[in-house]
């Protein structure tokens, strides 16, 4: 929660504005410059600094270089009362993804609970940001993604055909915040790898093996290994599950498949997605089932804690305070972000973020 | 997979015909008596072991102290085209289940989807006994449990308001086993806690702590800490989810209200269950659909391996070995084990368990 000395403040409204001129700029209708711009903005705002504005230099990359399809038409291509499978048309993820939750949210509103899965769709930012819109509808979400670089691989194996393939679950409290879990099914997601080479910091031992299986610590030979999944072969399993749930099951990219977007601008990345969206409604009244939720989430808060905890945390809630405080006083951004968004403006030849220190 | 040469082989139809007469001689209806014995004897033969008939006596002694309901009116309490929430009336979890996974099958073909939850059920062995119908009829299956005892605390504290709260997720293969993951979300289950006793032996680092939050290796006392979930906070995000999702969302028992049922024989556990069901139909073509898994299994199967790894295990494929080999030569019952039945056969005046060695 403590933010860098050197870093600036911007607000969201001020970062989505140079988002969404940074896309327009380069192919995308403004429409859905803004609203990719608002969901990218979104995710800075509640501290997940590794799928927000950071993305922004990789996007706009592989946009000019032809790989995202700015036209899309993003359609269902098959539906039940209680399913619909999205075809993204190679669209911005964040556009797919928003009308896959709609759909969902719609769909189960009558059926009481919907699964909508998304093929031919791209990265879609943090993993979070596609439970908050069911919460506001009094309805529970759970999201799976496939990552956009395989870094795993089966456990006891060495070739990755696996991702961080990430879970978003979001549940409605009442008075409390929403819960909401948002992680990867590695110990330490691979952008917190490029973080600590960075920052020329040492990983702790627990994120990756080397190819002798012993424990690999410097974050620049992060390509000499692997990410340890959590709990071992059980997080092998999750991996793999959400990888058939978001990706074979919809027809999108799984294993093999996967295109490094890190490396490759240019071919389509076919991500999968899905979201399954829970009506509270449809299982009783949801004043009382938020009310539990707020119950609930006390009696854990306020546990006895073991030696030198100082707090004890709920899923989502320090990125709910995170939102709380960057609304206020505006979202971090560090010299070297700042100065990466100064480059692309250049070449994009757009006006420069506007900041609250500018 | 090795058995233990002091073990003696039964076969599932023995043992399923065992279990069945315990629990018509404590009270349960025949029928239900033979659905019940057939899905305990299921678990045996995948080996889940801690699940099956090793949990026949605490049954038997919570049904003879009035503590299941042994004339269950399971029902329906609300549904919509895609979900439904049962409730047990207290009956036999397996019979919950049962009825909720049917009832769950039948919506998700037409609706594509279906989530039913249970309320009022109780323990119904392990989680993946619950995916294999869905997964004979071309369907995906997720299943969540509220587990009977809580033992973990919220992430940097004491008060054990969790439990390993389970996750199975089936899914159908082609001409390979279907993929079963089957976890709790602790590193182990408490289960082996008790076996590790039981053994003599000491716990690997990781799976408890104690008050100080140090290791705790004796499993002798394990009633002085805490089993550990896995990834940290992001197990302790899992099961809190789970509970959430099988518990809370059903009106059933979660976090203080969780009935120990290992020291409490007569309250009602109020245990809660979900199951989800996607219909592959839905979606496109299985026959497609499953020759991908199959694909995508071989892969990570042929995967480049560790130094000294023998095989890569794709999830379930261990238990589906294991049913091939005890259905073939016959289960192994160890000694103790079977010292308890023939205790129990004693107790209800039945006759003993009919082994192959017997």
């Amino acid at each position: 929660m403590t933010t860098n000395n050197t870093s600036i403040l911007v607000s969201a409204d001020q970062l989505s504005t140079f988002i969404s001129s940074a896309l327009q700029s380069a192919g995308l209708p403004d429409q859905d410059a803004i609203k990719v711009a608002g969901l990218m903005a979104d995710a800075d705002l509640q501290g997940s600094d590794g799928h927000g504005v950071i993305r922004l230099p990789q996007y706009v990359k592989r946009i000019l270089a032809g790989g995202i399809n700015t036209r899309p038409n993003i359609r269902v291509v098959t539906e039940r009362a209680a399913m619909a499978v999205v075809d993204g048309d190679n669209g911005m993820g964040h556009l797919v993804m928003s009308h896959a939750v709609d759909i969902a949210i719609e769909k189960a509103r009558t059926a009481g609970v919907a699964w909508v899965g998304a093929r031919a769709s791209n990265h879609a930012g943090p993993a979070s940001l596609y439970v908050r819109k069911p919460i506001e509808q009094n309805m529970i979400a759970l999201y799976f993604a496939v990552g956009n670089a395989n870094h795993l691989p089966p456990w006891g194996g060495m070739d990755m055909l696996l991702s961080t393939n990430p879970i978003a679950v979001g549940i409605p409290a009442g008075s409390e915040p929403a819960v909401v879990l948002d992680m990867a099914t590695t110990v330490a997601a691979y952008g917190k790898v490029k973080a600590k080479a960075k920052r020329g910091e040492q990983m702790p031992e627990g994120w990756m093996i080397d190819r002798q299986g012993k424990p690999l610590l410097d974050p620049k030979r992060a390509d000499e290994g692997f990410l340890l999944p959590i709990g071992g072969h059980k997080g092998y399993g999750l991996a793999l599950i959400v990888g058939l749930l978001a990706g074979t099951l919809n027809g999108a990219a799984m294993g093999r498949d996967v295109v490094d977007f890190n490396h490759d601008h240019v071919t389509p990345t076919n991500t999968g997605q899905s979201v399954l969206v829970i009506d509270l409604q449809a299982f009783g009244d949801p004043a009382a089932f938020k009310s539990s939720i707020d119950h609930l989430v006390r009696d854990l808060r306020s546990s006895e804690r073991l030696p030198n905890v100082e707090r004890i945390w709920l899923p989502g809630e320090q990125s709910h305070l995170r939102r709380q405080t960057y609304s206020a006083q505006g979202i971090p951004l560090s010299a070297p972000m700042l100065a990466d968004l100064v480059v692309l403006a250049a070449e994009l030849k757009i006006a420069p973020l506007v900041t609250n220190q500018a």
